[in-house]
């Protein structure tokens, strides 16, 4: 059985500039538009079996990056941690936590 | 003239575990080690114009790596950020400045 990897939209979405564009954009359709192996090869040359075999490919890509890199698993770390920094948000005087929690967001957004 | 890239430290930390062990080696001589092309030829088989090439190359994948994903940017303006927020902690009351700090420290060495 083919099994949809729920990290993989994670690593697509940190490391998809490393595949080629036809790689990404088999695996956006896949993972974020949710099409079915069929539904892709219907609008393709390719066979069931060879978006099947592509999709694998891309995939163990995506997975050695992570596996060397780590960086997905570092992002979850940084979000859990700014959340417990927004926490203590609420004790700064107005101004100051309105400045922190600016401050947080924008490191989410970057990191 | 050949010049070494300020840069590249910094990139080969990030991105180093893609490249191939030969490769993370040699740039480990010559930016942290600070070994001279000649110096390194001189425990090789390769001349220095064989050294300077597989340099060349694999500072060329380093840069393409940061031109793709910018991870090493992302980090800097992190620790920018982490900065501002750390001069909010002042304003804490003591045990909660230092549980941020804490924090901030942490998020620092995951990012």
């Amino acid at each position: 059985m083919f099994v949809k990897n729920m990290k993989l939209p994670i690593l697509l979405d940190v490391y998809g500039a490393l595949l080629t564009e036809r790689q990404y954009e088999l695996l956006d359709l896949y993972y974020n538009e949710d099409l079915s192996l069929s539904e892709i090869a219907e609008n393709t040359s390719l066979s069931r079996q060879g978006i099947r075999d592509a999709v694998k490919k891309a995939e163990n890509e995506l997975l050695t990056f992570e596996d060397k890199l780590g960086f997905a698993e570092k992002k979850e770390k940084t979000e859990k941690l700014l959340k417990e920094a927004a926490r203590l948000a609420g004790k700064l005087p107005a101004d100051d936590s309105a400045e922190l929690l600016r401050l947080i967001k924008e490191i989410s957004e970057t990191d």
